[in-house]
């Protein structure tokens, strides 16, 4: 992928959909049902493992994964374009309002909500 | 941001953990309910809307939905780093099997699993 | 089912674990990781379709569902039970607050979140 | 409540959901939606604890955490009842459905999924 990693998944995407006609499957509400779904699957991965067997997963359910996260990545990309969203312009947002809800002084070591610290 | 915004955002938030100490928090198997978790919130955000008003978002709603896609972008993101995930890897693999699972032909204009193609 | 439909489902589950050795797996996080993911097998059926489909679906899709329906509140059930929850008296509670949160006449045919009314 | 809990709940709903006039809005899609979006939020008060933290909630915690195990119980009532499934057959039906997949001498002690038994 030559240009930025979002950029092509975006324009993959758009072409994947466009071929098969599923642009009117592709509404915004589908597609976040569709986000939440996949997130799960990658959950379901995890749900019975302690954190030690999460931590070294053998490499078929490691490959599993990362399937699953590649389904949350390319649904989220599409999202962003048919809602018009720029992603990088959100997380670059989303950075600097996470960087101000925890001080390092405050946060340091502690899972407390910003609600709570 | 210079370099792919995917590598660029796992340099961030990185930097942001180690600051904050939250190494301890971020388990593999916390990281997928987190993530699970945000794309949640993000689809409360549609959970009663028409799929006409889900098109046509105000401005702060659609803002607050940026918000939240961010927030599954920065956790799956830091999931593939804690895992050792190639994200960009796992995107190519998936778009050819899904190119596989869903011939042109078959698929076009239908929202059949590819088990039922 | 003789007696209280959840209490009857509680004591069967506890019979099903105890007999499997399951309960070291029955952690009140694993149940609600294990909650989360049967709630989005259960929206997977629905997030492809228009309201009219999901309202006249066919058979054998009704009673797949139905099941989904089943595992959500088996787990529930048994994360109650866990944690030593009384879930009778919780939506006894619940019900009074959203009588409150939600009075009839600022709520009449209004899908705002109580915070917006 | 005098009859069975489930069914209670369904009267009181429908007559909740009645005088508020979101009957419209009590879609099976849109109700599937918000039985995910609570069944995150329960996993939410789980995602950073450890197994030890999540089973010694303090008080506070451990109400918050049931209602939203409340609503949950409350959606899954609602669709059921949208949808006329008889949640109490399809719970029946379930586990013997469970007892068959996961037979005691195969499935004693083990977190494995059925189809790897």
């Amino acid at each position: 992928m030559p240009a930025d990693t979002l950029e092509s998944l975006r324009d993959a995407q758009r072409a994947f959909v466009a071929e098969r006609d599923w642009d009117r499957f592709h509404t915004p509400k589908n597609l976040a049902c569709a986000l939440s779904v996949e997130a799960a699957e990658l959950l379901e991965h995890f749900q019975w493992l302690t954190d030690a067997e999460a931590g070294a997963l053998p490499p078929e359910r490691r490959d599993a994964v990362a399937l699953e996260m590649a389904d949350v990545l390319l649904y989220l990309v599409r999202l962003a374009d048919v809602l018009d969203v720029d992603l990088r312009a959100a997380v670059a947002r989303k950075l600097t309002l996470n960087a101000a809800k925890y001080p390092v002084e405050k946060a340091r070591g502690s899972a407390r909500k910003y609600t709570e610290l």
